[in-house]
C-alpha cells in the first residue's frame, strides 16, 4: 500500500467528525432524551436512510425538494437520502397497517441529510431524535408532545426556554377571511411570516406587498396583497397575551367571524386546557401567532423551542400535527403529530450556554506495565478487572511508565494499576489514585515537591486484593 | 394534499424497516455490546455516512469499489456512502493527530451501505458496531479484540460459537516461499481461498490452477499455479490441531524455512499465549489457516466469528489488523486492529437459534378513559405516573374501554389505570392487572367465565394512592 498516492484526510463540506470530548456528553444527552420518550409511551421504529425519491419529493415543500441528496440504485430506481425522520414513518404507517395498530407512538434516532448552506451548528448530515404519535386527532396529544419538549430541556439543564405554539388552522382562517383561499398563496404568506425573526416586521410588510430588494441587491418577489390585508396579517401575527388563554381571547378579535375561525379558536382553547392539565408553566409554552415553521406537511398545531439566552441558534427542536401526510401513501388519512430534536444544534447551544454535561471518560483503570513485564500480565489484570465490571484499558503500546501515566492523565482515567517485575515476583500490585495526585500537584512549583506529590495516592497491595483496592478508590 | 397522486408505500430493494418487535430486543443487544466495548476501554468516535469518493476507493479492494453507492454534492465533489466504519476512522486518525493521541481505542455504531445482492440477513443498509485500537503493534491487542468477540457472543446468549483466527503474514510467507511475490497474485489466491466454505476443496484446486466452469456455465479464470504449489497451498489451509499452540506447531512443518515464516509463526505463538492469558477457551478461538477475509486492507491477524448451529448465516462479526490503512492518509503508518459486528445479521441468527431476548415493551401503564371523561383527566394521571418515573401512555384516540384494553393487550402493557366519571366524582381510580387477567383467561371457553375472569385483578383505590398501587402491581 506504500506505493499508492497519498489521499488528503478531509470531510466533505457540511459534514463533521465527532471525537470523544463531544460525543461522550452527546450520548449521555441522547440517552436521557430516549428515556423521556419511553416514559411517555413511545416505542422504537426505524426506517432506512435511503428512500424512493417519489416517497420524499413534495412532502416538505419546494425548499426541501431542493435540499435532497439524490442517488441511483443498481436497479436504476431514483432514490434520495431522507431529509427528516417523519416522512419515512408516514410511509411505514401506510405500509404495515396490520403490524402497527393505532393509536401508536414511535420514537426514532438517526442521521438525516440536507443539501443546505452549512454554518455554525448547521450540517448537511445531522442526527435527529424524533417522536410521532399516530391515530389520535386530539390536541391533547399535541400538548403531550409540547410537554416532552419542556421536559427534555429542563432535564438536560436548560433553565430558560420557551416552546412557541401556533396553529396552521388559525392562519388559514385569517387568510380565508381575507379572500386568499389558494393553497400556494397561503404557503407563500407562511414562508414570508417565517422570516420575521430574521428580517424584521418592515421587510415582512414589503414582502407581503410588492416585494423588496435585499442587502445583496437581489429582488425578493412579493405576495402582492393590498394594504388592508397586510394590516390584518400584521395585527394577527403580533397578537400576544399574559397567558395562553388570553392569547386565544385576543385572537378572537383579529380573526374573521367564520366557522373556520371558530373551529381553530376552539382547538387552541382545548390545547391551552391540556397544557394546563399537564402543569406546563405559562413561561415555558406560549401561543405565538407569528410562528410559521418551514415544512409544508403541517395541518394543525405547530411548535418550536427557542432559548432566549441563545437566540442566534434559532430553534433547537420543533414539530407539529400532520394529519394528511400518511394519506399520501394510503387510501385514508391517519392523524399524526410529532416533533424532532436536532442533537447537533442542541449540543452546540448547550456548549454556548456552558451547561454541557461533563465529558467523563468511561475508562476507570489503566493497567500499566513497566520494565519488560510481559503483555500477558497486563492482559490478565485487565481481564480480572473487567470480570468485576470495571472498565479497564491495558497499555499495550510501547512506552515507559511516565508515558503511560501521561496517557491516563490525558484521557482522565482516574486509577492506574502498575505491574513491574518486582511486583510480580512479590505477588503484589501498585495502585495509583491519579485524581489525588492531580489534586495535590496543583499549584506545586518546585521539582522536588512535584516528584513527591506524584507519589501520593500510590499504594501497594497483595495481587489478590486488586479488585477490592480498585473498587475502594473508585467509590 | 388530497388531490395529489397516491405514492405506493415501499422500501428500496435491500433496505428494511424495523418495527418494535424487532427493534426493542435489538436495542437491548446493542446496549449490551456497547457496554462491553466500554469495559475494554473504548471511547466513542463517529464519522459521517458520506465521504469523499477518493477516501473510500481502493481501500477494501475491487469488490468493495463496485459496492459503493455514489452521489454528488452541490460543490460537485465525488462522494459515496461509507461501506464500513473502519476507513472513516483511519481518515479521522490522520486528520486529528493532536486531538487523538495514541494509543487510542474507539468504538462506533452506525449505518453502512453496500450495493450488494440482497438476501436473508443481507441488506444494502446495515448497522455495524465497530471497535478499533490504534497505536499499538502488539498482537496482545488482537487477542483482546478476539476476547471481546467471545464476550459479546456469550453475553447475548449464544452457547456455541467459534472465532476463527488466521494471520495474513502466514499466507504471505507461504506464497513468497512458492515464488509468488506479486501482491495482486497473492490477493487473487486469498480470494480463491475465501470461497472454500462455499465451493469446496475440489473447486479451490481448480481455481488455483486452470480455472473452472461454474454451475451457471460461466467460466471462472484460474490463478494458473503449478500442481506442486497448489499442493503446498492445500497442505497449508488444511492444517489443524487440538490447540492453538498445536496449530502453530503444525504450521511450522508446511511453511518454507524463511525469516518471513519465522516472524509470522512467532506472531501466532505470541497471539496464542495472549489468548491463554485472557482465559479464552480453545473451543472459542481456533487458529484456522484457511480463513481469508474479504477486505484488502488487512496486514496481520484476521478473525471471524461463526456459529456452528447456524453455518448458513456465515460470519456474524469479523475483523483484523490493518497497519497500513492510516498511511494512505498520513505520512507515517499507524498500527491498528479492530472488528465490526453486523447487528442485522446477528439478530437474524439469534432469531434462528431462538435466543432473541424477549421484546418487552417499555410502556408500563395505559391510562384509559371511559364515558366522556375529559382528556385533561387522562393527561393529569399520565403526567403523575411519569413524574414517579413510570412509563405511561394515555389513550387519547377515540374508542370505548374494550378497545382501549385490547390496545393494552396488543402492546403487552401490564397495567391499566381506568378513569370514569364515577371514579372521578368519588375521588378514586380503578387499576387493572392485565397480566393477571390474561393468565386467568387462558383456557377459558364459555362467555360467562370469560367475563368474570376479565374482572380479576381489578381494584379501586383512592386517587391519592394511584402511584403506590401501580408500583405494587409492577413490582
Amino acid at each position: 500500500m506504500s506505493e499508492q498516492t497519498r489521499v488528503e484526510p478531509r470531510t466533505l463540506k457540511g459534514f463533521q467528525d465527532l471525537l470523544p470530548a463531544d460525543l461522550i456528553p452527546r450520548r449521555d444527552v441522547m440517552h436521557a432524551i430516549e428515556r423521556i420518550f419511553q416514559k411517555y409511551g413511545f416505542l422504537p421504529v426505524e426506517s432506512p436512510a435511503v428512500e424512493h425519491l417519489e416517497t420524499l419529493l413534495g412532502t416538505g415543500g419546494d425548499e426541501t425538494n431542493k435540499e435532497l441528496f439524490t442517488l441511483d440504485t443498481p436497479e436504476e430506481e431514483a432514490a434520495a437520502l431522507r431529509f427528516d425522520l417523519t416522512v419515512g414513518f408516514a410511509r411505514v404507517l401506510a405500509q404495515y397497517p396490520n403490524d402497527i395498530r393505532l393509536p401508536f407512538r414511535r420514537y426514532a434516532v438517526g442521521p438525516v441529510f440536507r443539501v443546505n448552506k452549512p454554518g455554525p451548528g448547521r450540517f448537511r448530515q445531522f442526527t435527529q431524535l424524533d417522536i410521532d404519535a399516530a391515530g389520535a386527532d386530539s390536541v391533547a396529544v399535541d400538548a403531550e408532545i409540547i410537554a416532552i419538549m419542556c421536559e427534555v430541556l429542563s432535564t438536560i439543564g436548560v433553565s430558560e426556554f420557551c416552546v412557541l405554539v401556533n396553529d396552521r388552522k388559525l392562519t388559514s382562517a385569517l387568510l380565508d377571511g381575507c379572500g386568499i383561499a389558494d393553497q400556494a398563496r397561503q404557503k407563500h404568506v407562511l414562508r414570508v411570516i417565517d422570516k420575521l425573526a430574521k428580517v424584521g416586521m418592515d421587510n415582512i410588510r414589503l414582502e407581503l406587498g410588492e416585494g423588496r430588494i435585499d442587502e445583496s441587491g437581489d429582488p425578493i418577489p412579493g405576495v402582492h396583497l393590498d394594504a388592508d390585508t397586510i394590516g390584518r396579517i400584521v395585527d394577527f401575527i403580533t397578537v400576544t397575551g399574559a397567558t395562553r388563554a388570553e392569547v386565544v381571547e385576543n385572537l378572537t378579535r383579529v380573526l374573521p367571524d367564520t366557522d373556520v375561525s371558530a373551529d381553530a379558536l376552539a382547538e387552541m382553547a382545548e390545547l391551552a386546557d391540556a397544557l394546563n392539565a399537564l402543569g406546563i408553566d405559562e413561561a415555558h409554552a406560549k401561543f405565538d401567532p407569528s410562528l410559521a415553521r418551514g415544512l409544508d406537511y403541517y395541518t394543525g398545531p405547530v411548535f418550536e423551542a427557542i432559548l432566549p439566552q441563545a437566540p442566534e441558534f434559532g430553534s433547537v427542536m420543533g414539530g407539529g400535527r400532520y394529519n394528511q401526510l400518511v394519506e399520501r401513501f394510503l387510501d385514508r388519512p391517519v392523524p399524526c403529530t410529532g416533533m424532532g430534536i436536532g442533537i447537533d444544534r442542541l449540543m452546540a447551544v448547550l456548549k454556548h450556554l456552558g451547561v454541557v454535561p461533563e465529558a467523563r471518560t468511561t475508562v476507570q483503570v489503566l493497567v500499566a506495565g513497566i520494565g519488560g513485564v510481559a503483555n500477558a500480565e497486563i492482559l490478565r489484570a485487565a481481564a480480572e478487572l473487567r470480570a468485576a465490571d470495571i472498565c479497564a484499558e491495558g497499555y499495550l503500546a510501547k512506552g515507559g511508565l511516565k508515558k503511560q501515566l501521561k496517557h491516563a492523565d490525558r484521557y482522565e482515567i482516574p486509577v492506574a494499576v502498575i505491574l513491574g517485575e518486582d511486583e510480580i515476583a512479590n505477588g503484589v500490585v501498585s495502585i495509583k489514585d491519579l485524581m489525588a495526585g492531580k489534586r495535590q500537584r496543583e499549584g506545586i512549583e518546585d521539582n522536588e515537591a512535584y516528584r513527591k506529590a506524584g507519589k501520593t495516592g500510590q499504594s501497594t497491595v497483595p495481587r489478590a486484593e486488586l479488585i477490592d483496592a480498585v473498587r475502594q478508590l473508585l467509590a
